[in-house]
């Protein structure tokens, strides 16, 4: 590697976080569809609308344990014959005639004749007889055909990841497979002659890679798979070899390069496989320097070689590709509020990002407290941080009990 | 099956949410260490500390781009010799003496002989010459040795589920396996004549099984590994032979067996197998009755077959169960709060879990709407729902506004 520090001409300004992040959803669409069984769908996002193979429940059945009768026989003190009985699975096979009545369960079927349900509470038996000890009122007690979901309902709409719940539901409705969005492929770049992998000889004055892991887990942790390539050494040869990887990829994601002036040397040797860059300054701390183009089909999106600030960049800018990829819409990180704290200075004309710790006050309440020295080079306390404070530009100073908008790294296992 | 509804002598009288809560994670154990590749550690619990193998940074290091120099020659005017350069991964094998700079990079070592750094920006370059535009000050920008941790030092404690950014940190300390519990291998077993699996012919008055898939779900979603066991018959010897297939596995979940009255075939029958039940009734809404017991080593939780009560039981006592089988403490599902929509009325004895919407109104905040209509018989309400709101045994009524108790099913992937 020759390192210059100069800036290439031509550069475009600073653009803010909402522009970058547009761009680049923007730029994606989601990944095909395939067919998964069911066990395998939890966290995918649906493809198509899951409808209902079936109506459920698929016929009147007791909503409690007791016994079905004809309304009108239900009155205090009557007494009935019991002619039979019908489990759950176990339809009683005849019909309720007058005077009669059919010992019932939770979600059996109420039998032909009976319109009414006998409490298990409010009755006497006695041999096959059972007398009634409150009146009863028809319909009540009996859940209707239908009452959970007709067939032909969409049960599940499309672009839903699907949760245990809704799993249940696809199961319910009678699907065996699901059709969902294949999982995002993401390829995993770490360019430097500097870094070295865990477990492996470490070149002097370098570090251990921690990048190519931190977002390979962050990529699982937003139901993407991620393939880390081999580090590229700090030439445009190793670095442009890295490209041809790429086939098959829904997304290539480069971390370096900030040796030789932040992303020179990936942008120069990508662009020798025919990398078209779309930006790559953007008004926020950590992180400025941010890369968006694609390679042919395949977009790549560079973030900072500095930890901390590549995991940032990554929960702004990653998190929302892997989601949009994956089948969801087009969307920032999902953001809650917490209360400050302490106080907070006023922003310069950059969006800020403060790593900070969250613990609930008396009432429940979500408190954001960041940590006092917000150093990009400090992976423990990135790692110790629940929460990242937004701080749009040009933010006003806030006292301490103020509501601000925070992400929740520790919600997204990020 | 030969259903009685008589209820058997001696059952244990309604417990409490909290109390039954208590006796099931008491009964547990995490489950053993196993050594797994880095790569495969996201969300995993460490069982053991991350101790740091090496030094971040080693040496002290450039937070910037600009130049290394003696501090006594940064003073305004000063026109200093380029006698090298120190990419990061290339560290200056001389020193620096006086009237010298050495050009560096951010993360490059700063050479022997420099303690300070000139930024670039505050730099003139003339061919092998650099002139000082700003006085510079002794230590600044420079990253000292162990800043972010030193060899030895516990980067991740035990006891923790490993973040995206806890790997990158494991990965910065030289870690290319890591020491966590084995993911809990959770049987699941449903019961009952009327259930077919989704894409299976459907017995008369039957339904197609749900609870198995979304528990399954469940289970992943809290880190395990789920195994969904046959259907079991409602016959003592189906059930019982069920309890064969419980070897190697941290813990057998069953649902149904609501027939014959709540759990009472499925207690008979696994009793055959050596069961040991420990209580079954709890006080609460949706999901009343619910069995725990030991089958040999292996602990057995029954949920109701409904599978709106199976569901919320899973979230209030399985999930914090295969929490403490990974390896974290015993503790109740994270709560957060919300504001409420509507009214609620005042409760009874019977702690109750509120399905709801979550939306954040104008300020962000997030706002809590129970669905009118609470029945344990609609799954797709339950799939809709975001958010169960807890309700207290005799809590009094709420306005809308007032602040609640929520478990964010939405969170978890539940």
């Amino acid at each position: 590697m020759s390192g210059t520090p100069d800036r290439a001409p031509g550069r475009p300004p600073l653009i803010s976080v909402e522009d970058a992040r547009g761009h680049i959803l923007d730029a994606l669409s989601p990944t095909p569809a395939e067919l998964v069984a069911l066990a395998e769908a939890w966290n995918r996002v649906t493809a198509a609308p899951v409808v209902a193979r079936l109506t459920q429940p698929p016929t009147d059945v007791s909503a409690m344990d007791g016994y079905a009768l004809r309304a009108a026989d239900g009155t205090l003190g009557a007494d009935l014959a019991v002619i039979g009985a019908a489990p759950a699975g176990h339809p009683f096979a005849g019909a309720v005639g007058p005077g009669q009545a059919v010992r019932l369960f939770t979600g059996s079927v109420v039998p032909a004749g009976a319109d009414a349900i006998l409490l298990q509470e409010d009755a006497t038996r006695s041999g096959e007889r059972v007398q009634v000890n409150e009146a009863v009122t028809a319909g009540r007690h009996i859940r209707r055909a239908g009452q959970d979901f007709a067939r032909g309902d969409t049960v599940v709409p499309a672009g839903r990841r699907l949760t245990a719940r809704d799993i249940g539901l696809a199961a319910a409705a009678n699907h065996p497979w699901l059709t969902v969005h294949r999982a995002p492929r993401i390829g995993i770049l770490a360019t430097g002659d500097e870094i070295a992998m865990p477990g492996e000889p470490i070149p002097a004055g370098g570090i251990v890679s921690s990048n190519s892991h931190a977002l390979a887990a962050l990529v699982r942790a937003c139901g993407g798979a991620p393939t880390i390539l081999p580090i590229a050494q700090d030439t445009t040869e190793a670095v442009a070899a890295a490209a041809d990887a790429v086939g098959g990829l829904d997304m290539l994601v480069t971390t370096g390069g900030a040796s030789v002036g932040d992303h020179d040397l990936v942008i120069a040797a990508l662009q020798t496989r025919g990398l078209e860059v779309t930006f790559w300054q953007i008004a926020m701390r950590p992180g400025k320097p941010l890369l968006f183009g694609r390679l042919g089909a395949v977009p790549v999106l560079g973030l900072p070689g500095n930890p901390v600030s590549a995991m940032v960049c990554a929960t702004l800018f990653l998190m929302p590709a892997l989601a949009r990829l994956s089948g969801l819409p087009a969307a920032p990180p999902p953001v809650s509020t917490a209360l400050l704290g302490t106080a907070v200075k006023a922003n310069d004309h950059r969006a800020d990002h403060l790593r900070a710790t969250i613990h609930a006050d008396a009432a429940g309440r979500s408190v954001a407290t960041p940590f006092p020295v917000q150093d990009s080079a400090m992976l423990r306390r990135l790692a110790h941080a629940d929460a990242l404070i937004l701080r749009a530009p040009h933010a006003p100073a806030l006292d301490a009990g103020a509501e601000v908008p925070v992400i929740r790294l520790d919600s997204f296992g990020l």
